[in-house]
């Protein structure tokens, strides 16, 4: 499968995602309790890849697995910073608002090239930075408030703290990026196999959360398990299945592709999502989503074209210079 | 002197136009009558190229001088381009807002370099293509209503006329600079010769507009040149100097350079002008702002640096299979 194929999927799938969730609502409101989508996700994806990874063992016994708990133990990381990265922003968006919140998301495609370069030593060149840095300035154009709509210039008055809250987010999403395609990268194991044991810890850290939310509550709706499934419609379970699927691409982009890919693919969606919603919700389109849609599409063709098409590559008589040290070389044997 | 030298004072004099020229206004009215400024920055024009042209013939005997009138007539189609482009530019006027106006006006950004392909047939690598397109999405990003301000959605709601005026008066514009480049590059006469003839008919151009503006107010107020300098005060003066000045440094970028680095210049100039008026007329600077000025700073970037910068070239070892033929010529002629 090429990776072009599976990152096109992720973004048709995220892109749903978003208006999935819209519709999954009743008068804007959840009829049912969000917090169980992302633990039936994590499970519909174990469940998925236990049963791909029992068939791949079954066609190909010798399917590369690492079972030393030095190795196992690593996948928990991903959970662990994701579990920070919820409280962080819990906590920013205690000081800015829901759209400021989103505006500093962006902030998310830099820091992963960021960490991109530093953890994973892979070297971007100019132009692929340029193209990065675009491709946040394009999804950031697009959010723009329209003149005439609420919150005004909330985004240059919430307090330091906010901000610096936004940028920890931001370096804690991609950190969690950059680990996990570490992981999937660092060995020859099976794709299922590292995914079983991601999952797993997914699923722990998932039931642990809805635990804690009823502790904290003080089980006045009694504990998850026994009302998982209230109100959930047929497209409830569209999300979470949604949910689920678009999990499955991003390991395999981890493994095959790379975050940058991932990063890409997700900020298509996210401008996808957009113009759908301009159709679907009568949303107002606004020049501004016009013109983060032109950036995001150059950034997109700066980043992965290759580079004899951008620019005009120097002739080949650049290479001259080597043949006659060559050729000096053969007369100086010569006589 | 180096070309970027003259665009970067270029850019100076340019944002310190539209600075100089708010500053000559009391109360947001001007005291005098704005038509007179580019007669006299014509007229500052022609005789500063008259003086140095007298001063270089004395110099240099032997400075080139095409006087046939086949050629000098030439010089005559700037001033007319300017003269239609000013009547589309009233027209457009009559169906859009001002600041839909100043939105459609960074097209004339795309039209230069479309221009600038067919009419001087200058091959553009994608790469820049795409630099140039960013110009314009930077300027237009930077120049999008805060939300909140006045004049909410003018954009999209103008008459169709209104648009097509706008792209009509985008492509005169581009065409009176790519005729005037076309003119200065098209024979190796004295730059200050050339301009005599491009300022002579600048004045005369300039004069009649004048003359026609008394004939439309019935000479109600006088003929123009008994009341030229009414209102004029010392910064006045200065906006004509300043006009002028830009006019003889766009005329050099013209010869020694090309339009696009005059379409880099003022962009620039553009954006300056905005950062200066948050400082001296307290703007308040918008997330847009910032955002535009990043996109045309890496378009700046994407435009001018050399290639070997941006991406990763070819490493010399593509050279590889011309040294192996070769090496297989030699060794046939061996054996």
């Amino acid at each position: 499968m090429q990776w072009y194929f599976v990152a096109a999927l992720l973004t048709i799938l995220t892109s749903s995602q978003g208006i999935l969730t819209t519709l999954s609502q009743s008068n804007g409101h959840y009829t049912y309790d969000y917090g169980t989508v992302p633990f039936l996700a994590e499970f519909f994806k174990l469940v998925v890849s236990s049963l791909l990874l029992w068939r791949e063992r079954r066609v190909l016994p010798s399917t590369r697995m690492t079972t030393e708990w030095k190795s196992v133990r690593l996948f928990v990381i991903p959970s662990v910073i994701y579990l920070f990265h919820n409280n962080v922003q819990f906590a920013t968006l205690t000081y800015v608002d829901a759209s400021t919140y989103q505006i500093m998301g962006n902030l998310k495609i830099v820091t992963t090239g960021i960490l991109f370069r530093i953890f994973l030593r892979r070297k971007l060149s100019n132009l692929r930075w340029m193209a990065i840095v675009l491709l946040a300035i394009g999804t950031t154009t697009s959010q723009i408030k329209g003149c005439g709509e609420a919150s005004c210039d909330s985004l240059f008055s919430a307090p330091i703290q906010g901000y610096m809250l936004g940028i920890l987010s931001a370096c804690l999403s991609a950190l969690a990026g950059v680990y996990t395609e570490f992981l999937m990268k660092k060995n020859n194991d099976s794709l299922y196999w590292q995914n079983v044991q991601l999952y797993t810890f997914g699923v722990i850290f998932n039931m642990a959360r809805l635990l804690v939310d009823d502790f904290r509550s003080g089980f006045e709706r009694g504990p998850w398990w026994s009302r998982i499934f209230n109100g959930y419609s047929l497209t409830t379970w569209m999300v979470v299945l949604n949910l689920g699927s678009t999990g499955l691409l991003v390991s395999w982009l981890m493994k095959y592709a790379d975050n940058i890919v991932k990063v890409y693919s997700t900020s298509m969606a996210m401008l996808l999502t957009t113009v759908i919603s301009v159709y679907l919700f009568s949303f107002k389109p606004t020049l501004q989503l016009f013109l983060g849609i032109i950036v995001c599409m150059m950034s997109l063709h700066m980043y992965f074209a290759p580079p004899n098409m951008l620019v005009d590559m120097p002739s080949p008589t650049k290479a001259a210079p080597e043949n006659l040290k060559e050729i000096s070389v053969e007369r100086k044997t010569d006589s």
